[in-house]
């Protein structure tokens, strides 16, 4: 079976770059494909994405040696199961709130006997290889996503669960979980606690974090602080920033 | 934050006329939106419609001052989010059976600490504004609709739930809910004793009440009883009445 | 292979009610099927509909047995032969501005020796059956739209071309031609008479007539002239008309 | 409403043969339909296609009388429930594990008072008829997947669950449950012999049963053991195992 | 009917800001329309963009106030009136090689008497205004991209051409054709010669210039050379120096 | 530039087999490409494809290394060059009637000075490499299909055409031409020897031939008369004739 290159990263101690989809298309996911990004997340949840649209893009994504990861709009088995049909190797789930929650995760993310994922990788085995089968369950990364206020109350357990491998930190739900406003970057005080604290935890238990970022700053801080996993670069605000920025030059006053 | 047309014409006691969207394609909605509509829903539950095609919908109504509703297939929060995030001002969720599902929508629908809706309106802000998150908990409305027999039995309790704005009855589950044949317009009695019950329980809890009609003289009446979103003219029902009407006349016999 | 209906309702001296398609989508093209036309046309000319949303609005017509034709966007070899391929049993070529233009449009829907026509009824071999090869050249019907003043001048040349089988009259558009405002009914008296013109050439040269309408009246004053092939009903029209016939009639004074 | 040949066909003691389609687009589907196929089940679990796509599939196999199922993704209201709003006549739904899940399936496919099944049959009626609301309940066949330990082990509690007709093995997911590979057609002794006491005991209690099969032999043994819904011939499959075929053959050494 | 900005910006002097759209899909136009781009293209020729994706981008586009503009693929009439009735407000075509080509442009772009655009602006109504018909010829702008060395040629006779209001530049073809290398910005100097010679010449005849850009210092002087219409800002390349940049910046060494 | 498989597989004298793509859909594509075909023609001709869908299915074949072809519905710039901007490496043109067609084949496919396609490898450079602009002229190939009763006489004169490097028989419309009954494999006594006399003179002329075919033996034999670009396993056919096998398999008598 082809390897999950994030693991490979994470064995070597490094961080996966990850950038972020939330524009539907198979030729903008192609495009972003061809930048060297590490892993390249297909939001189906913020994003205006569904589950046709998703196995454009992850077609498109599988042209390079970026890893294909999906973000699910809500812990329901039919998307997830369906996403990793199409050939995610990494699926994303939001607002875990819970063990109970957790372990459904790894339970729809794993086959008999280690889940209730069922069987049939009708894209997954062309792009994994014809013995995806053997593999796949230690060869898929799932994310639970700690963004709620029960769930950082639970962080231990939650981190407990048997084949939980990774959880990724939404710094705008935490921080409206915590009574902040909604940012991704300049958090308040008491989100930042969290997200350092989640690292540690995280570190402790032997559990992957990744964390979504708006700024390369915020990035590497983050990175510094043991997040293995951490998103730069949606589609959707290059395209709003690099606008922002040409307009910004072409407005100014001419240069003398 | 862009203003819901929807709660300025209820703080004015005027009725609702909303057009309803069955059919998928962005070109029908602008079409409709331009006919002077107050409000469009796209439906994502009997419609033939998805949540990709909703998009374009939604983007085709956003060209018009028509407020864009989405009915969601099921109280199932990954597409009740969904809808929000692409820039639903209202959704109108069916099967509302009981104070814990109507519980339910108003958690989906609204941030922390109100609810569990996800932060991520990635559209929504573009059409509502910069100051969405900020805004969006009061602007929104949510509908949960009433037509099964549990819930007219548990009527003020579903009333009664915090947050929820709006009810929207369908008649024809209804109908079904009490033993009749299911229709819109011309119900059997203990149908229309039901519907002019919930109008009158929702005016005394205060909460506005919406019902789907056939023709314009039973919604007309409808009003009367005290809703205050009612709709008509869906679109597939246009083409086939339309259709019907002009192949009658061209296959009258012939004016003397 | 499948009779044309068009064919045998011609040979009793019946008109063909033909509905219009400019909204992309299937089922609207499924809901208009089933209402009983005798054909449907999509218009891939002021349609906003391509090749690819051609095919599954002739396969829902295709669940009825309505005729179903195909506007091209011009008289552009590609797209006739690929609306052929997919089975549509009639095309309607606009702007046929000349005898070699109309002699090019006989080519492209018939095979050698006939014509230029490329062998490949994907579908069309489908829908017609498998004798489609051996029969398509007399069972498809190619309209050659007349509706420039240049086409005017030279009709009766045109209406000679060998295998031509129809023709068809956009009032807008000749209308523009012969310097009057573009409607479809009320035309201007020099359009009127051109109207009377073409119907009573077409019937001495043995050609079908066919003309766009607006109302039933128009529509039935044209048959009497001579047109056997008669649209009316457009679905963006009925949306628009039938919406703006319901808001009227709800925001009308209360009776009393 | 027009009849569910599945239904007279059983009653014949007839087996179904059965298609499946993975590949989402509604040409390969009429293609497949125009092949005379007893049935055909749009795939939306493990096949590539969602919602929207379902739609063009259904009406291209209603060009012919090819019954069309829906295979949902999960046990989730929405999903069924629009598979048949569209038009579906069977509902295929996966991992049924116990008599619970058994009896939200029936509810989800029965209107009230049976069920819970939402009325709306916007294109079902076109397909059925006006009558669907009468007859649908008998009409449609909702089989429930038998694929995990726990439905082997409470089988004839959940074949007791009234109003459920059918039931449907998967194989692989079967095989994974028992510990086995996950495999079609050459299932390992233990899963042979619960594929043989499904068949027993559904027959006992008067409910048809149907199975997924890789190869002919297979399905044809299967039949033998009382299995009345065979399927063979999924279309991905197809287009795999006919290029090999042709490949194989061209670069096989030259004939002498 | 509503004003074309262009027309507006042209003749207060002011330069016309012009972003590129090479994806398809809706939302990411609309993302683009938000930034305050004057113009946004739809690039039918070297975008993978079709007609149908067309509509929706237009629609997109229509919820601000920037003016929609669609490259065709070539001087096909088909595409061009195709993309002036879905609501197209500029219309820049290829390869315009001669005054033929030229006239033809103005032909396809205007209404009987000026050419021969058919009418039938179905969509172009509704955004334009019900006066559109009286007004597009004067409102809607065509661009003849001068890009070949035979256009060079003869360009005094194309900028003669009555009704031709606009040209546009693309300098990688015009290189080529040149006999450089083909790019955007840093132009061999018989390129920077043409170029500036082009600018002269279109203002001598009153026509406006457009052209294409890599970067803003560039854009800026070709404004200084008196084009009117510069673009810059295609949302591909914007995706690739947006993750460039990220990328980079992550990937450098750590900050110490 | 990645190279172009088809040259070195003619330069090692090796026939290539080419399946052939008639279905619209990415993921069916996918799937032939992991077939081990040297070669797959995405057929926007007689196949139910536009350019919108051809994207996604070039990408699709590009997750292998299958090379991706492309046929035009006919010899117009517009699409034959969108066709190398999404990254076809090879295009068949249908119905090269003349010298003056293969003329502007080769136009239409070479940059400047050679041709006159125009620049913007949106799609091509990615899938090409970065020096795409350099080396596109002679990695490309572009194939004239000969099947027109005019380009046999000429086709000397047709071969001769500087940098026409391939032609394509279409058994089908060549049979037309000459008056035969339109097939693909067992043509008729006229057809075979036009068959044969078109290999043995491109062969004299240098230029490779390529042809269709339906069944193995037939393709065998043309590799024997010369033939390096075979095609068979067009994706519609195997779906068909997969499944009648197993029909006919499945309804024949129960073995004994």
């Amino acid at each position: 079976m082809r390897e999950n290159r994030l693991r490979r990263l994470w064995a070597a101690e490094q961080p996966v770059l990850n950038g972020w989809l939330a524009l539907p298309g198979s030729f903008g996911a192609e495009v972003m494909a061809h930048q060297g990004w590490d892993a390249l997340t297909i939001d189906l949840q913020h994003g205006l994405i569904d589950a046709q649209a998703m196995v454009g893009m992850l077609q498109a994504i599988a042209t390079t040696n970026t890893v294909p990861v999906v973000r699910v709009p809500w812990l329901e088995p039919g998307i997830v199961m369906k996403a990793l049909d199409a050939g995610a190797y990494g699926v994303i789930c939001p607002m875990i709130d819970s063990v109970d929650d957790a372990a459904r995760l790894v339970s729809y993310t794993h086959y008999a006997p280690r889940g209730t994922r069922s069987f049939g990788p009708i894209r997954a085995a062309l792009y994994g290889g014809a013995d995806y089968a053997a593999h796949a369950d230690d060869t898929i990364v799932a994310f639970a996503m700690i963004e709620t206020a029960h769930a950082l109350e639970r962080l231990d357990a939650i981190l407990s669960v048997e084949g939980l491998d990774a959880i990724y930190v939404g710094p705008s739900d935490l921080s409206l979980a915590l009574g902040c406003r909604p940012v991704f970057d300049d958090v308040e005080p008491k989100v930042a606690e969290a997200i350092a604290h989640i690292a540690q935890r995280a570190q402790a238990h032997g559990v992957v974090a990744g964390i979504h970022n708006g700024r390369v700053d915020v990035a590497r801080a983050r990175v510094a602080l043991g997040y293995r996993f951490v998103t730069l670069g949606t589609d959707s605000r290059l395209l709003a920033a690099g606008s922002q920025q040409l307009l910004g030059a072409m407005r100014a006053a001419p240069a003398q």
